[in-house]
């Protein structure tokens, strides 16, 4: 039985070019780039080349990007150095982050961190309005904005660049996780008042275990992580090479190709939606409804008569892989976080359907039909 | 031009058939080890089976296994963590130990703990009475002791049996930097008193950017990195399965062949230091001359009329990678903070040569007369 991949969200499949382009730093190009010998100073450049590569499709300096191991570090390497190295006195989050950064505000806050959380409406956009009264009311503080850009679950896209400009207004920092959107949407730092985006490979057909942090470049911000003088003495530790050629393979043909893969994958997510409407009553979609939302991401709440355990089981026993919530929380064995804030009803089984450009419309059809049986609408 | 690589103790190449068992999870097996459906549970059952082998070749139980990007990454987590978590108060480390420790004591010592290093000889023998005087000095801290197993520049190797029992002795945690000796000596855990030791992969013949820290079970640590309830929430963030897949491959292979690889390595040593020593005037071996320091490394000092910078230079122009000190630190362009500390003249430059089961006799061969020659040693 095939499987069909409904789980993009969580990762994706390496694309075939990444895999080319990361094999010959896994196998002949071996050399460590901090060493200065030949072999060193090959793996040096490729490396740097992947950092002008990442750096020029989000129109920011090379000297703004810097490798890590995923979207986590990132996020936490930023949250945790602005305090401890920036002075950040308060911490403006939300409900809806990701577990990444969700955690780290609270791991923050129990260290003695004031922290404040915008109020997010029952698609996922945060009050703006909320935003600036909370802003107003530590104007005496220094603040850290950090606030989700594309929701992972529900696929609610925020607007950054509003959020940045009343960051601005009140002189604090900001900073998005753009794990969801790097690579999804064309993303130009010049043009958005942000001081940290982060991002992860494995979300847009690149490799796991490779990630990058943009840090402002005036900004200033110590390691996470210290030891040798990698990554201009802000990440210690060897490079991940392989990892981090193929992360900036994956964001170049992601960018190369994001028109047509946009088009065809918001056609499959309308296609899916509507046939889920039609086919399955009382089906409900959640997160924002907008054309400007991830394309990627359909999460749909089911009758309440359906058992949520069941219906995931037995969509797995289909060979149809996706997710109720994120991948990071599933083992968590809890309601979705997102969900609760957002307000769905948690009596309704909710399943995310998360698409790429490997999905076709036959996936879609099968996986209707199945849902169908599964639920038990009369043919 | 072939390339002749003798600096194994900066990164080695990854094996052939670890590349091969990197490749499905690089293609097929994408599911996020996250994910309840099928193609999730692949990966996490890949995850669970590295764990396994890892803490079977080391008689560690799998639930002190815990995956990270890295020795870099392991150590910071122990070291700082240890602070955060355990309510360590004065940390003992060395002044020889790889840079990842040594800043992260020194940005620990920034932040307010109290520090000592322990004396070290010039052969890199830390001086286990001096060690019993600051444990018996400090006994009214909570103290963790931080000594490297193998130093990466010189090789020596320290007892860390003998330094264990010290612990003990006076109730002190006990971390190893394990990173040039896992996979390249027997390390049984259960006959140690040691509670943390972390690794690196690419030390042997494994991928870059993925390592492992053991924390013994007694032992209460939390996370360094917060997020997503991966690795039993220990270390969140997506694995990088292949990674730890190709890890543990890399660690089964050099421990079933160990004898082999070390019986191979050692002569190999041995031919180039006699050869050394036989053919160019005033060469001086850094280190422990003993059977028992790490058969990788070989740091030898050359005469004092010879230019450093040229040395390095002419090498790397015949084809022949080697180091002057720790790759992590030849970026910085500094002298070597281990040669220092064991009093070698910083006027005589020094490299370090270290092998793998990929080197050869001809090698060696190629590369002492090549260094004649650089050297100006009359035929």
């Amino acid at each position: 039985m095939s499987l069909i991949y409904f789980d993009n969200a969580a990762t994706t499949k390496v694309d075939e070019q990444v895999v080319q382009t990361m094999l010959p730093f896994l196998t002949e190009h071996y050399g460590n780039p901090s060493s200065i010998h030949g072999l060193g100073r090959r793996t040096r450049a490729a490396v740097e080349k992947a950092r002008k590569v990442i750096a020029g499709h989000l129109n920011a300096s090379t000297a703004e990007i810097f490798f890590t191991s995923g979207g986590t570090e990132s996020n936490n390497m930023v949250l945790k150095n602005c305090v401890r190295d920036l002075g950040v006195t308060c911490l403006i989050s939300s409900k809806i982050e990701h577990h990444c950064v969700l955690h780290t505000v609270e791991n923050l806050e129990e260290a003695g961190l004031k922290v404040a959380y915008v109020d997010v409406n029952e698609q996922g956009f945060f009050d703006l309005e909320h935003l600036k009264q909370l802003l107003k009311a530590h104007q005496s503080e220094n603040v850290l904005v950090s606030l989700i850009h594309a929701n992972n679950e529900i696929g609610t896209i925020n607007d950054l660049a509003a959020i940045g400009e009343i960051c601005k207004e009140y002189d604090a920092l900001f900073h998005a996780d753009t794990v969801q959107t790097i690579a999804h949407f064309p993303l130009d730092l010049t043009q958005i008042n942000v001081h940290f985006v982060s991002a992860s490979a494995h979300k847009f057909h690149g490799p796991k275990g490779v990630g990058f942090v943009y840090i402002s470049g005036d900004t200033h911000l110590k390691p996470l992580i210290h030891g040798g003088a990698q990554e201009r003495n802000m990440r210690a530790g060897t490079e991940n090479i392989a990892g981090i050629v193929g992360m900036a393979k994956a964001l170049e043909i992601a960018y190369e190709e994001l028109e047509e893969t946009k088009a065809y994958i918001l056609e499959l997510k309308r296609y899916f939606k509507s046939l889920l409407q039609q086919e399955i009553p009382e089906v409900q979609v959640n997160g924002a409804q907008c054309e400007n939302c991830l394309y990627t991401v359909l999460n749909v709440s089911f009758p309440a008569s359906i058992a949520s355990d069941m219906l995931m089981f037995n969509l797995d026993i289909a060979g149809i892989c996706a997710s109720a919530g994120s991948a990071c929380s599933s083992g968590a064995d809890q309601g979705s976080h997102v969900l609760n804030a957002i307000g769905v009803p948690a009596d309704r089984p909710s399943i995310r359907f998360s698409f790429s450009k490997y999905n076709t419309k036959e996936e879609i059809d099968i996986a209707v039909a199945k849902l169908k049986e599964i639920i038990g609408v009369p043919a």
